[in-house]
């Protein structure tokens, strides 16, 4: 029964990467769009393949063969050891634990197509689609299955228990293993692509760039919320054996951590700035979705609504943050958003999570082991991939691409060629 | 089984939502738009938390605690008793009676956002986001959750049939508890915000002020299509034990009455205005998928074409009257789409309706009721409290706010930066 | 329980038509855009009612009464023979055999649906609204049911097992029955319109006119995967009995599909032009999903990826024949997407497909067959009908209709009534 569930949640999944697609064009210059929505495609298309033919046996599953070592007196199991090439199943068969492990392999194919979406948010209006489609490939070959090894497939951060006695990580959404991965990656895109043309003054002060459409921005929030009750839903029943009622209170929990996170924004823009904000709300809805996914399953509506609004806030200030202080050009905050409220989220499943064993501080470890593992080994590896990378594939359009627009410089066509645009630039406040 | 399709379904509801979103919007000023999408995000935000939190206690559930008095001979079930803060589940519960209380909490979330979504097709391009806040808040605290409790918690509209001996009101799809509910509240919202600036002279000649985008609008049509298919199997299912065969059914007639709706309203502009209007006709599905929604999981096919055609024609003759005759100003229609065809789908279900007992005219008698109560007690009820409301947050934005657009007066920012929008204004026709 | 995991896919489906209706009216022109989407709207409802109430008896259901005739020793069953105007269903009913023929009617109505909405792409600002809605009325009535009942009805094409002894024509998600068939009648709508003013210079030259809005076009791309993988696993379990764990497969091969289809133009247009071009990229995305759904259910996921693939670089070539050396205008590439990408995945069942009976060339002989089916019979019905049909009710808005804008002529009013839009035409390249 539930395994039907989880198939038709993971049926959904194609709309979170929808839903961040138009959020990221949205937040770009009009004259990128087309870029930004064909680089969406492209990276999903590109992560689909690479991810089933290669990725997916890599990424393993829970209880088959893996690579592992032993060190420091445990077995660290750190990849998946299963069959390139998957052969599908023929007519008429309905084997129990091949339809589980086909099941795993379709939600992780979106779940990487969702990561490699990430980046394209931090990459706006200067990333060439070529390193997209490059950089997407890897992501889905290595890290993002390496990572997911880790955690969904049976990996040492879920076996901390049987190595070190502590609980396993827990990311019953995918907070880390696409959110985060998805939101490193994007944070070494934007440090290799540096800030688009006359973001900072010469003195530092930024320019405020607004996104062309944020109607397509706040639309892209509502399908993005019916992908992710879909992803939160189908990795909880197939990674931690979420039962129905479980699935019912992730949707739940996922609306209400959106909502804690919009609303968090839009009262902290409020207050700061005198008016709310559009464009950094939407992305507290999404800090909200983001935070909410790893505990989805184990906590409180209330807890779902504490741990939304709290990503609401934080996302709001590492944006501004990450503006002013950092001097980074993010134009949709993937790093805030993604990465960070990612981190958040995965800690908050050791404050609030209710698990029926396991001491609470022993989550809380489990799960500063889990962000410690992001941020000392995959962001490490990450930036240095995307650095290598960028030595074949430049990342960043040359010269004036990103003041021409990404559309006409790489597709040779603007996305609206009817519509009058202003050619005004943006001036530093 | 079921009960798994039906949460399935209630993940289909997001997109009645954003469905609805698109179309007020698009029906709005595009200096308006992103103060439309954003009050939707907020008002969906609050309603959910407020629902959860609070409203799902008093909407209570049929054999649960409930609040009631005795009058005219018979016990009056008014407002449900059950728990506040509701504390989700636990890991591995998997209690059937929780688990169908957690589902109906769950779909009537999405209910009282959709709900609160509709009055902002009323108050489009004036209605203050703080009031928009306030006034879902109170929508899904109190008003949502008294009405539904009355047809879907086991009140005494459910219980017509213990206490009077007639069959008890039916609502198979949220004709009544979402859509007249929220319909009258667009109405409330119209009154107390008053016309737009510009749209009647002084003589009281109406201005036609087209909507900005009819593309967004007719392909919100179809998003929502999506999402009421699962809001109506969903509610047949849980409120009125729908089984599978029936929700094949529901879903045929649901694109029934959208077609025909639509198709009643291109063929009555056509006759009317010499050619369709785009408008109208959107309205006119809408209004179909409205009056369908009552009826849905008990009527036949062509039953089910016929209330929704009858939909189109009513929703575009209250929106000219409405317009040229009462001289109100409801730009996206709300009003007559949601409640008039709301309470024309509610009769429906006594003309059409086919049931395993009652007689069909104690069933008209039933559904009598429930209209009367709509009108002689929520709307008063509804009216009163937007009244009080509107004292301490004005709802109507002040001075020359809408003639300036709701983007920048409140938001400070517009939705589409780069596009050349026309300045110049329509005139009275 | 494969069952309702067949409704729920079928609950999918209106994202695909969603889905190619923002494609082609994104690549439209702006002034036509509104007329684009009411058009779709229409097409929808009636191809929906009418297949309902007639169609759907034509279509028939394996097992159950068709019409017959005997020749060349042969029994032809050609059309079903079903009950005009089905009741529904009562309450409380919950009959198997009854079950599975409602599915069968709520998946072959969105199914006539996409079939109605693909020829508008071919249409594209010149066909009248008026001919839209008859065209759809005698496809949805006929056409289309006429070809479903020989494929998924139990017709003769189903049959080619039992008459001549090789194995039956298979087409599990409706390449065949709705692709092709939509995109032939697509192809005649282009004959029968001719080109768009403008298009063509008096000596041959084509102008490029490219679509009004490449973001909505490349997101349509993405709702039309979630519909597509619904609409392709519906079908599958339901006339192939599929099972879950097929249906995973399914959904991975869509993905795959469509990656490679989309790639695949990306990198021929690369080749090519210097640039990718990001219409084409679209149209090879959708080429991909087209092609995949006839053998979704039963070839391994590296022969969707080369299916896929094959169909995009079909696609991309075919597109480009038709405006350069046919000198037809497609303007949104219905005929190749469709209907040659159809085709090919038709064959392709033959080449890749894994069955349990049956030899590959005997196979490959019946998808011949089927192919022949379609160009040697419904061609020249299709054509044939609408040829007739446009005597009726002409076809090609009169006069300077296409140059003034469909919106204008046929709705008097525009889809942007605030956006400024260039005046400048398009000159010949």
């Amino acid at each position: 029964m539930s395994l039907v569930l989880c198939l038709v949640c993971v049926m959904l999944a194609p709309f979170a990467a929808a839903g961040l697609a138009l959020i990221h064009q949205g937040l770009g210059r009009s004259r990128s769009a087309a870029h930004a929505m064909l680089s969406t495609l492209c990276a999903l298309g590109i992560a689909a393949i690479v991810f089933v033919m290669v990725g997916s046996a890599w990424a393993g599953f829970a209880g088959e063969a893996a690579h592992s070592f032993k060190a420091a007196g445990a077995r660290w199991d750190w990849l998946g050891a299963g069959q390139f090439f998957p052969g599908g199943v023929g007519p008429g068969s309905a084997d129990l634990p091949e339809y589980t492990r086909a099941l795993a392999l379709c939600l992780e194919m979106f779940a990487a197509g969702l990561a490699a979406t990430i980046p394209l948010s931090g990459g706006a209006d200067r990333w060439r689609l070529a390193a997209v489609c490059c950089a997407s490939a890897v992501l889905a070959a290595f890290l993002f299955p390496m990572f997911a090894h880790w955690v969904w497939g049976g990996g040492w951060l879920a076996q901390l228990g049987a190595s070190f006695g502590v609980p396993g990580f827990v990311d019953a959404g995918g907070a880390g293993v696409v959110q985060v991965v998805g939101g490193l990656m994007a944070l070494t895109v934007v440090w290799i692509t540096g800030p688009r043309k006359g973001k900072f003054a010469e003195d530092g002060v930024p320019a405020a760039i607004p996104g062309h459409n944020i109607v397509q921005v706040l639309f892209g929030c509502m399908l993005a919320l019916a992908g992710w009750i879909g992803l939160d839903a189908a990795s909880s029943i197939l990674f931690y054996g979420a039962g129905a009622a479980q699935v019912v209170w992730v949707a739940i929990n996922a609306m209400l951590s959106a909502s804690a996170g919009c609303l968090a924004a839009v009262v902290v823009t409020r207050a700061r700035y005198r008016k709310p904000d559009a464009s950094i709300s939407a992305n507290g809805w999404i800090a909200g979705l983001v935070a909410g996914s790893a505990a989805c399953a184990m906590v409180s509506p209330e807890a779902a609504t504490v741990i939304g609004g709290v990503a609401g806030v934080l996302a709001t200030y590492m944006i501004e943050i990450a503006e002013l202080k950092l001097r980074t050009d993010d134009p949709g905050g993937a790093v805030s958003v993604h990465a960070g409220a990612g981190l958040w989220g995965l800690i908050a499943v050791g404050l609030f999570g209710r698990f029926a064993e396991g001491s609470q501080a022993g989550h809380l470890l489990a799960q500063m082991v889990g962000v410690a593992a992001l941020l000392g080994s995959m962001l490490p590896l990450i930036y240095g991939v995307n650095l290598l990378l960028n030595r074949f594939v430049p990342y960043r359009v040359d010269g004036d691409g990103d003041w021409q627009g990404m559309d006409i410089r790489e597709l040779g066509a603007g996305a609206y060629p009817e519509f009058v645009v202003h050619a005004d630039e943006f001036v530093p406040r």
